[in-house]
């Protein structure tokens, strides 16, 4: 369809120029200062919707952050593709380490650097632009719905509820998804599974107030110190994560997915040195890529306690907190993993000090079958314009609501992100190439093509 | 000698008004914010030395914040005693869990409660007032000498060089402090040491930048992680310090000094239940009151890294920090300690992660000899006021410059505190018990009569 590519090509710059527009919102889903934000940010992306060429296209408020709907129903009888995404981001600290304002959408060295650049206002736009592509080409091949939420990066807690009550308007034929990343744009691949996530937060206490060190030092359970000896404790020394039944659900990959792996094209040496790090760090026994994509693990996402200001003070401290979370394989459950790891916690808590351990959020993990008619027509149309088969991959992030999405709609999901492992998600800097921007409004019209041509074959 | 005590019954609210005055300037060394509060907090303490009947008082510039010194030469045939404390503090943070403003004091219960009431802005003015009391009174049994320092609560680091080219200015026969704290009012005390001090700062890197816990996490080390391992790992299984060589020059206690130490009054539950813990820590094979007198220890004062806020971030952060120091013992050296603490730490980091140790700052121990003659006046001033005879005991606090005073002056430091453990120094809501304030300046007047009398005997 050239008519497609000359349609991009002619309004290009304000394709990006709206992209800008949408990433100068600060849609910080976690924190409460931003809760104008984020309602700002769902009216812009229901104006796009309907600027686009959607038929309708809703508010829906929810207790948590508005969910914003839209659609362009062609034909009933015509296959209807479902995109989710999420307008909301990350938080952009720390502030310090970015070059120019997370909110300050700039253009340097033909990437966009902003929050949420790729992660996933720039992403799921692009299914806007190749809504606005179809409509204005007259060729439009399927139905279209939009599901863009505003609380993915806090663990969706509002979706679930809209989903059960929303499956008829929700109804279609497959869900497609930009919010994961190719290997490179000379590699092009296509992730086949997210990994689950259990994010919990743990609060040590030690003595009921601040104390002196050298008064009280030497005498009493420091609650750094403790915490520190539990964090320590959670790996053993081959780096497997030692909470009692934490492996209990994986499922082993064969030999030959892992063989299958191993031939994607991957440099463990480039990724130590793109990472400045002089040596990989991991679970003994499998490679970097298995790692991050077929076993589970378990990372300290943040940690705080006592004094952290400027200088020196000499304080024995009443608390400390850590924030940790656990990506899941399938078939490990989000709920249990939280509950092993809550009760290891204050298993392992040592005399002295108590914890209090509690849930963040969770998600459980999702795979596609390659063999299914949406990853297909995926294939079929990053093949179309990359002019390579894309690899099946992987992903070890997480989309926590892909397994509740399969289990009230019966739909499978198909993830076709265009994002980079490099674009410094959930990072200072984030960014998203132009070309690989660019590139997804130009893939997606024929992924709703060949869809349409596989269903009704 | 009543006089003394009715002119300070006489004018006790003004004593109060006037420390309460001095309590509002917040004067925290640590941060560079509060310079200009520095310099008017020095002001204030010379201001109050000229007030007090002192016959000079200087401010004299230093590199980093000012040094007050004030005189009141009566004869110079007679015993000088050089009283030495600190117009500075440390940071008030955490403030959200002060009940009220760290500077603003407020009276409770006939309690003081500021930051500085007891350290020291309320122990040093307690001489100031006891100066003013034998000026009014006529009766002044020695010369006094203050040096009244800015720098105590960040190691004092300018104060050797000042005491080094100012020898002649600080001659004097004792150095007087009260910046510790005795066993309870029913039970006074006298310390006779104060440990050391090594304090330092690590930063751990992981990787360049901070990272998506999804697509990186299990492949790269995670610098908290990291950090955890190594904290966890400096104390042994009897929470014995592993760090190699460090007990290496500490003089073990007699048998028959740990049974004096143990005769004084003491509960180990009543403390567990002050401090609100369900059991005590430390190494083994020592007493709660040995573990904070006589033994070296190893504290965490602090530690960040990573997402602290808000919510939830999946981040693998690329740097983790900790504060971390020692409280030393004779004959541990500071330098040495700190060096070890050091090399200990690079020894230990990881594969994968590279690591930054610096110094904040040190100190030595300082042991009081109990036959000097100035001890020897202030148990006897103390036995005057609070009619029983003081306990010796080791303090578990610091006050870096002892070590030097002694060495650099020839002088022996008596510690004639009247703090008390439960003050919350360093910590929020730190208090000073009127009770306390008022026999203190009753109480040193009689040190420097007892201590004239013992020298001119």
């Amino acid at each position: 369809m050239n008519a497609w590519k000359e349609y991009q090509d002619q309004h290009k710059d304000r394709f990006l120029n709206e992209l800008l527009d949408l990433l100068k919102i600060p849609s910080v889903s976690a924190r409460g200062e931003n809760k104008g934000d984020m309602i700002k940010c769902a009216e812009a992306v229901k104006a796009s919707l309907l600027a686009a060429g959607a038929s309708r296209a809703v508010i829906y408020d929810t207790p948590g952050h508005p969910i914003v709907y839209g659609e362009k129903i062609t034909d009933p009888t015509r296959p209807t593709v479902l995109v989710y995404g999420h307008y909301d981001v990350q938080p952009a600290d720390p502030l310090e380490l970015w070059h120019s304002g997370p909110f300050e959408p700039v253009i340097k060295d033909g990437k966009i650097f902003a929050r949420g650049a790729c992660d996933d206002k720039g992403q799921f736009y692009m299914h806007v632009k190749a809504l606005e592509t179809m409509v204005q080409t007259n060729y439009l091949p399927t139905n279209i719905k939009f599901l863009i939420e505003g609380e993915e990066e806090v663990g969706s807690p509002n979706l679930a509820n809209f989903v059960k009550a929303n499956k008829a308007l929700l109804d279609a034929d497959v869900i497609l998804i930009s919010d994961t990343a190719m290997i490179s744009m000379d590699n092009p691949s296509i992730d086949i599974g997210v990994r689950g996530l259990s994010y919990i937060e743990v609060e040590v206490t030690g003595p009921n107030r601040d104390l002196h060190s050298g008064v009280y030092g030497g005498a009493v359970a420091n609650p750094i110190t403790m915490l520190a000896k539990m964090i320590a404790s959670l790996h053993d020394e081959n780096n497997h994560i030692t909470i009692p039944g934490f492996y209990d659900d994986v499922i082993e990959a064969t030999q030959e997915e892992r063989m299958l792996m191993a031939k994607a094209p991957f440099s463990e040496e480039e990724y130590a040195k793109d990472l400045g790090v002089s040596a990989l760090w991991g679970e003994k026994g499998y490679t970097t890529n298995e790692r991050t994509g077929i076993r589970p693990t378990l990372e300290l996402n943040g940690i705080w306690g006592g004094y952290t200001g400027e200088g020196a003070k000499t304080v024995l401290p009443s608390k400390a907190f850590a924030k940790i979370s656990c990506r899941l394989v399938p078939d490990q459950g989000s709920e249990k993993i939280t509950q092993l790891l809550i009760n290891h916690l204050y298993a392992i808590a040592p005399e002295g000090i108590t914890i209090k351990a509690s849930l963040h959020h969770g998600g459980e993990p999702y795979m596609t079958p390659i063999d299914s008619d949406g990853y297909k027509a995926a294939a079929m149309a990053v093949e179309k314009t990359f002019g390579k088969k894309p690899i099946p991959v992987r992903g070890g992030g997480s989309i926590p609501i892909c397994a509740l999405f399969e289990k009230e709609l019966g739909l499978k999901i198909v993830f076709m992100g265009f994002g980079l492992d490099s674009d410094n998600l959930h990072s200072p800097n984030e960014k998203y190439d132009l070309v690989n921007y660019y590139k997804g409004i130009e893939t997606i019209p024929y992924f709703h093509q060949y869809f349409a041509a596989i269903v009704e074959d």
